[in-house]
Order: structure tokens, then sequence, then C-alpha cells
């Protein structure tokens, strides 16, 4: 918002149009958004601060930080209870109907907002917002490429990054610097409360099979009992794979891509695994467009695994995951979800991460993750990089 | 709660009397527990789940994921819904006042909680585990002690860590990864939703007066207007210093440190600005002991700032943060602070970060953080390392 580019404040008013259209119909006056996620989406940056959307006409922000702002849409305000009035003075009536981050927002943030608005009616805010950056615009596709192609530039470094007798935190690290030189961030957003992760996951051996509490596609004991996920420490040894599912954060809109390392012979059953993975996603690449279900796709993909007799490895052993894919952007996990019961639909400009993977006892973890943009009449692949399982040694 | 470790049980219990002589005098039943982070602290691992802790007699938790647990106190659920029959079949009687964390779980979550439970009285959890976890217990204690220990070793390889012509991520990245081959856990926790950081922030020269959106000490522009905090890619110059203030992770108890390095020459300022720091230090040290306010400490700070005519420099110039040290525990912004209107007063077996700085235009930040654990009639300085400005040339 305070970017002069005009490119840029033309996508925004894109992203502003999106949701006054979801506002409208919800019979909603307008929404007022407060979590740093979803300001960056309506504004381009990260404030303390209320961004106020009307169902029409143009937005006003109100902050508190950073200090030094000044543009014509840009207020200081000291705090929420301030809003009714300094709303009235920027010329807006107040809304009878306001939807509020109900689904990010704690309990007591939203109850304080609605002690300020009073008794109007209220709804779900985030609910307008997931919906509303499921497709995305050409400035946040032009995101996509960019992290997509620094990615595929990082998994480049990935075979360089190993050292005969290296455990699998030991490689993770190397690998992690490599990203940060290339101009990783670092953090990268998740949706609820389900993930706790830090860059990404490395699965070698048996740790692959290890359940997680979170609700990430596979699991890993973790380093420690406060972060149990991914690499957590063991060697990295013959007949064994290294899976490598760091994130592409090299902007704010995070691609998705998954591959498979090795050490020393692989059994029969890890390559057949492979390669059915390979399939369902040409299985699926060939089917995706615009209008296709979610839902489909995924029982597709699960009719593949079953005709291959693999059910009991896919998408971990003791505990399995329930998806094959889901939408990417600010956060990992946007919608739409690939899921047996998932009710949405491919239409052009989204943007997703499809990710077939098995997990094979004693071995490890075998499959692919790709990201691809849902394009007028199929779909696109936005990280390109070699799939085999490319041999560490 | 899995482990055998009786001393670790012990400790557990500790924390579980804790909270229920809080439950007992907010008259509350129970404290239903669903945040990574309190389930951690009551658990002493993560899952996705639900505690349930009566105010008198033994917890159980009930668990959605990860699965093959066996406990006696552990049962599975696949949904909250079925809480109130599965309660009732381990013999509880359902509450008449329950807390939740409405200060952490979204309106949505609570609000699908109170019509899990129906018409009973409802509390405030988040508050009564603020409250329990501001004074730590013998164990967690022992795990401040293994964070520092590491973090001062880490802090060793600062200097290493530099080669002339750097900029100040590519300085970063390099003591990223020394912190992580010593066991960075990577990712740390905050409260609330006014801070996003990776791993800790690498300020030099202009970038530390760059005012951020988020509740830090102080600020810096980022790699990113999605990540607007710490280093920016700017150039380490003579003349100049490099504050380091990054998280010591290494177990889930954040111990907090920052040290100062120069390259160059540093004006007069930046030392008198830094002495003025240590002083402040030396003078909280002193008095700091069970039963002092924490206002008192802020504003006896702030007091030596005044006299030393250093105020327009203190915490930030353009925008300037209104504390000086903070509670430290699973999450870097725990409580008591130290605030001007601060209402704790230290007692035993706190742990708090101090941490007096300035910015000095054009220069950079100078000043000192450390960690200190309140003992019976005083403190003690949990991270030892030195505390000059050490040239990196």
């Amino acid at each position: 918002m305070t970017s002069n580019d005009q490119t840029f404040l033309q996508d925004l008013r894109l992203r502003w149009n999106k949701l006054q259209l979801l506002l409208n119909e919800q019979n909603a006056d307008a929404c007022l958004i407060v979590t740093g996620v979803n300001l960056y989406y309506t504004t381009g940056a990260i404030y303390t601060g209320y961004f106020y959307l009307p169902v029409e006409g143009e937005p006003h922000l109100f902050i508190r930080r950073p200090a030094g702002i000044s543009h014509p849409q840009i207020s200081y305000l000291k705090k929420a209870e301030q809003l009714p009035d300094l709303l009235k003075e920027k010329g807006f009536t107040l809304p009878q109907k306001l939807l509020l981050e109900t689904d990010e927002l704690t309990y007591n943030e939203v109850m304080r907002l609605c002690s300020i608005f009073g008794d109007i009616q209220y709804g779900n805010a985030t609910s307008v917002l997931r919906h509303a950056r499921m497709t995305k615009t050409p400035w946040e596709i032009g995101q996509f490429r960019i992290s997509a192609q620094k990615q595929a530039q990082a998994y480049k470094k990935i075979k360089d990054c190993y050292r005969p007798g290296m455990t699998d935190i030991e490689f993770q690290y190397e690998f992690e610097k490599e990203c940060r030189a290339l101009g990783s961030l670092g953090i990268f957003r998740g949706f609820g409360s389900s993930m706790d992760i830090f860059m990404g996951s490395i699965l070698t051996g048996e740790n692959a099979e290890t359940p997680s509490p979170y609700d990430f596609a596979l699991g890993g004991g973790g380093l420690h009992p406060s972060i149990p996920i991914g690499a957590n420490g063991s060697l990295i040894r013959k007949g064994t794979t290294v899976m490598v599912d760091v994130a592409g954060n090299f902007t704010a809109y995070i691609s998705d891509m998954t591959r498979v390392f090795s050490l020393g012979t692989l059994p029969y059953i890890a390559f057949k695994a492979h390669n059915a993975a390979l399939s369902i996603q040409e299985q699926m690449f060939k089917s995706a467009r615009p209008g296709r279900s979610c839902a489909d796709i995924y029982n597709e993909a699960y009719a593949l695994v079953e005709q291959e007799g693999l059910s009991a490895y896919f998408m971990g052993t003791i505990q399995q995951a329930k998806f094959v894919g889901h939408g990417i952007g600010l956060q990992i996990n946007e919608l739409p979800v690939f899921t047996p019961r998932s009710k949405e639909f491919l239409s052009p400009n989204m943007v997703f991460a499809f990710e077939p993977k098995f997990v094979i006892p004693k071995v490890g973890a075998v499959g692919v993750e790709n990201s691809f943009l849902v394009t007028e009449d199929g779909i696109e692949k936005l990280t390109l990089f070699e799939e085999e399982i490319i041999p560490l040694d």
C-alpha cells in the first residue's frame, strides 16, 4: 500500500475487489483485518494495525507500528477502541455487519473487537480470505515463479551437501545454509495450530515411519520432544533413502517440492513405490484442469495405490495422512485440499502442491512433490528438477 | 507424561499442583489445554489433543495424534465432541466452571468447545498458565542452564563467522549454521501475534534505526516486506557495530543473550552508550531480588539513561520500545515484563532477560542482554560471555 509501483497497486486492487465481491455475497458491510498474513495479502506489508475494507469504495489502514509512515490511506491509532471514531472521521458509515478473522484471532481479541463495535452482526472474515486467497493474482503467480525457480536452484546443491558419515540433521543444516545463501527468508507461515516446523523436513531410514502430532504429509521424530517433526539425528545409512522436503520460501509465496536421494542399493519395493508416485503424478497431470473435483483427484490417486498393492505404505505406515495435495500461498496449507471428501473444484490461478509419497519400513520415504499452477485448460508444473531417486554416492 | 523418568514426572506434578492451586483460586473445576506450548508444559510432549486437569486429582490426556501411544493416562479420540462422554467414562464429574486458553485459541475454537460443554461457566486458562509458567521448576531451570551454556558456546564462534566484505545476512547464516551444529532446534515460540522472527536478529549500521511492526526490543528492515525484522542485506561497514541477538533455543527453554561486535573505529558516543548499558545492568544486578518491583527496575534503568543524556537513543530512535526486560521460558516473551507500569514483583525461580540497548544513528546498536535466574536472595546470571564491544577485525 505504501509502494508506488503501479502494477503492484493494481494487483492489490484485484484482491480488494475479490474480497468485496465476497463481502457482498455475505451481506457484510465491511471486514476488519488484523493478522499479519492477511495484512500482507491486502496491503503488501506487515503492520501492527487494522485494515478496514468496506464492501464498496476505498479501504483504510489504521496502524500502531511501525512509526514514521505517511500515506493518505494510513492513519495512526493507539488502541482498537479508537476505531469507530476514526472510521467516522474518515467518512465511513459504521458497519451493521462486520467480518472478523474468527478462525485466526484469539477468542479474547474477537470479544474485544465485538465490544468496540457493539451490538451489530458479525461474520467470519477468515473463510472469506481463505476463499479469496485460493486463486492467485498475476503478481502472486509471479512471486511463486521466483520461489519455485530458486527452490530448484537450491535443490541442485543438495548432492554437494552430503559427506559420508553424516547424520540427517548435519545434512539438513548444510542445506539450510545453501537455501539462506540463495535468499530463503527462513520462516514460513502455516494456517492453524496443527503445525510447527523449521524450514522443512529431511527424513531418512526408520525415522520416516515415526508418527507426528502435526498435520504434515509425513512425520519423523524430530530433534526434541518440543518440536516432534523431521530429522532426529539418525545416521544416513546404506540401503536407505533421504527425503528432502524443505520449503521454497524465497518470497512470501511458498513453493513446495520434495525429492528423494539414496545411499547404497535400495530394495526393489522402494523403486516400485517411487515409480507408483510418479505415475500418480502423471495421471493427475493429465486429468487436472479447471472444473475437476479435488476429491476425484485424491480418489484416482488412491485407486492407483491400491492397484499397485501399496496402500500399507501410502502417506506413512503407523500413521497415514489422508490427503495427497494442498493449496499453497502465503501459508503452506491453503485451499484447495486433495482429500477423499474435499468439496473444492480446480479453477484457473489456483496454485497447489501434489505429493504422493510412500514410506517403506527400514528404508525410508519415497515419492515426489511438485507445485502446480492451474491454467485455463490444464496445469503447469512450477518446480522443475529431476524426479528420479538421486544417488548421494 | 510418557517419560518413565521419575525426576521428570515429579517435576510435571509440581506444575500440575501449581496450576491446581490457581484453578482453586479461580473457583474453577478444571482447565482444558489444547495449544502445543501448554501441552508441552503440562505433559513434556506435543500432541494434537486435549489435556484435562481437574482442580483436584489426576489429569487425563485425550489425543488424536501421534498414533501408537499406550499409557494409562492417555486415551485416543477422534473429535472434541467426544470429550464429555470420554470424561465421564474416565470417572470425572463434568465441570461447572472450565478454563480455556482464551488468549491463545481462536474465537471459533473456543466457541466449539463452549458448545460441547454447554451452559456452564468459562474462564481464562491462558492467564492461569502464564502465571504458573512465570516461576520455573527445578527441571525447567536445568533446561535453561543447558540452553544458556550452549548459547555462550555458540557466541564464541561469532568472530570466526566474519569475513571482510560480508553483508549482515551472510554473517547471520554463517552463525545460524554454527548454532544448528551445536544443537539449536531452529524454531522458537513467542506469545501472541506481534512477533515473527527466524532464529534471531543481527543489526548493523543504519538498519538498527528502522522501525518494525513487531514488539521486539529493536527493529531492522528485514530481508523482505513479509518479515520486516532484523538484517536487511546491509554491507558491514567500518565504523559501525553489529549487534547479535540470536535465541538460545538449545532446549525448549530459550535463553536470551545479546552481544555487540564492531568493525573499525567507533565514535565515542557508541562506547559511552555501551558503558551506560553495562552500568544499568550492574545497577539492576545489585538491586534485583525477590520482592523488587519490575516497574521500579525499569524506572531506575530509565533514570540512569536520562542522567547520561541518552534518552533519544534508548531502545531505538525513530521508534522506542517501552520495556527493558521480559520473562523467558517456552516462549521468548513470558512474564514478568519490565515496563514503567509493570505490576509484577520478582520472586524466586523467575527467569528473565534484561536488555538495556541504545541505537546510535549511522553507527548501529550497542548494549547488552543477559538471562537471569531469581534466587532466594538475589539473581544469578545464566549467559556468561564477555560483554565489552568485541572487534571483528
